[in-house]
């Protein structure tokens, strides 16, 4: 199995990505294709004793960088040395299974759309995640562009989310449920109104309707709603975590000094940790016709590492093939 | 000045209620007229020392209740004598400056607008919120149930929402902003990007648009959402903190043991009472004729006192008056 992944992508590229992408290639049954400007990446993997091991390691050139004042989706658009693009090009040929990079979100659901296309039959694709490691089986889906929606959006959504969890994370017969403004079927805007009976005869294993009380505790796996809510929800996740932190720190400050307040503290900074989402590695954008894992740009190694190794198991579960086959099924309960 | 207190509203009442409503009698110089079942408030009341007192307080009977199978918003459309509708009759009638409920929020958004009839040029009252006391500077608006807004409704939640933290919150200029997907000006769904040059244009000191990331850290002073967005971050907010102290109580169970864990617990106790909407009293239902308070149904003693202490600001500021006066503002800025 071969993975491209962007060398050049993330506030601590190339050094972390070519970091994670040596752990990788030493820990799991995979040959890494580097991509980017190939002096930097040589430097970078000149750093590592790679040579005389079994570790498969390549560098695959991408010239092109996207400049300072460049609009990165813009970019990505139009020039084809990017390393973005060349990571695509590479799953397109056939010589990688499936891409990954840490570079510009948006840019990099422009390359994926671009690039690989929707899979026939689902109207957008979209990008989940969960909550920074807090509550790892819920996936919210969607957190990318799609930020007005229509009813079958969200059933596409509730599928690609469904399959996911099932096939990458495991996760048997997934909960699927709507976010909405109270748990009661009948709750929910004029979107989640119409798209509940969708989702209702659908056959996947419908919950109906969450509240916002609802999204850390675990009650459903897969959480649909638009991009406005869902990128809503994933920043103040972030926000009041971290306000929460700091008002925790604050209080233990006032309670404890010296070595009783460090051993406190430890309490904050591995929640803080559990909930960095450099933590977390990449989610795949699903829905298009082939595997790209996008990461969140403060990527560390260790993010880059599990970023793959999410990678490698979601061509394992041939995950695109299970979304094709997934909208069969839904497609059948319809009609 | 005279409040209208509903005794019988919320999961402690009339106990809680009778009692905030005395609490609030001594301090403010206030007429309280308790509203509900002459006998059940008559009790409560006598377990007060209220005679020979300076303290001013009646009782107006209102012999209905809702039955237990009762939808509460259908109750209180169509039965006179339930407090709620009782309160509403005083203020009409003159005899109360303003009114207050910790029952159920969907009936008293029903009584309040059913019965004291929205502004003239207000498209939709709404209801706001703070962030259960941990930024008391930032108001949330609408949180009742306009799931499905026209742009008009955003731009009439941001005046309504600015002259309350002005004239009732004392905040000088409040800064006002749309919750989107993103800061840039161009974020946003549909909704919000149409009501944007609306809020450019209205006079009001309109930031432009605030993220996720954004609500508890004080960049605005005024958010203005639909209620589908406004509840899930309502509902999160409080699912999300009392998830993240229980980790750090598990935590620090982990860290300490007696009294150095009682010492660390005691910070996020702090936290969670600082966090609980108990705490913070009341809100009006904005944009109808007269003022209607809306507690929490877990108000206790303290919040209820809290809250009519609100009213009386209310009352004081010619809230309801304000707001006509700021529509006449957005109007002349808009043409």
């Amino acid at each position: 199995m071969r993975i491209a992944v962007d060398a050049m992508g993330g506030d601590f590229a190339p050094q972390a990505i070519v970091q994670g992408a040596v752990d990788a290639a030493r820990a799991f049954d995979v040959e890494i294709l580097l991509v980017g400007q190939r002096a930097a990446v040589e430097r970078e993997l000149g750093k590592h004793a790679t040579r005389g091991s079994a570790m498969r390691i390549e560098i695959v050139d991408a010239p092109e960088v996207i400049a300072f004042n460049e609009q990165p989706a813009i970019a990505v658009k139009t020039r084809k040395g990017l390393s973005m693009r060349v990571m695509c090009d590479l799953v397109l040929a056939g010589n990688a299974d499936a891409c990954l990079t840490m570079g510009h979100t948006g840019a990099a659901l422009v390359a994926g759309t671009l690039m690989f296309g929707r899979i026939e039959g689902i109207a957008r694709p979209a990008v989940g995640v969960w909550l920074f490691g807090l509550q790892p089986n819920t996936f919210l889906i969607d957190m990318g562009t799609n930020v007005d929606c229509k009813p079958e959006y969200l059933l596409h959504f509730a599928l690609i989310g469904s399959v996911f969890m099932e096939r990458v994370r495991g996760i048997a017969n997934p909960r699927v449920a709507l976010l909405a403004n109270g748990a009661e079927d009948n709750k929910g805007n004029a979107l989640v109104q119409a798209a509940f009976p969708l989702l209702k005869k659908s056959g996947l294993n419908f919950i109906g309707n969450v509240e916002g009380y609802d999204i850390p505790t675990g009650k459903a796996n897969v959480i649909v709603t638009d991009a406005y809510a869902g990128n809503i929800v994933l920043k103040y996740t972030e926000s009041l975590s971290e306000h929460l932190m700091n008002l925790v720190d604050d209080g233990l400050a006032a309670q404890f000094a010296g070595d009783a307040l460090e051993k406190a503290k430890s309490v904050t900074r591995a929640l803080r940790l559990r909930a960095d989402y450099a933590e977390t590695g990449a989610v795949p954008l699903l829905g298009v016709n082939h595997l790209i894992f996008i990461g969140h740009g403060r990527a560390n190694a260790k993010a880059t590492k599990s970023a793959i190794g999410e990678a490698i198991r979601a061509v394992d579960a041939k995950l695109v093939e299970a979304i094709r086959e997934g909208l069969k099924t839904i497609d059948k309960s319809a009609s």
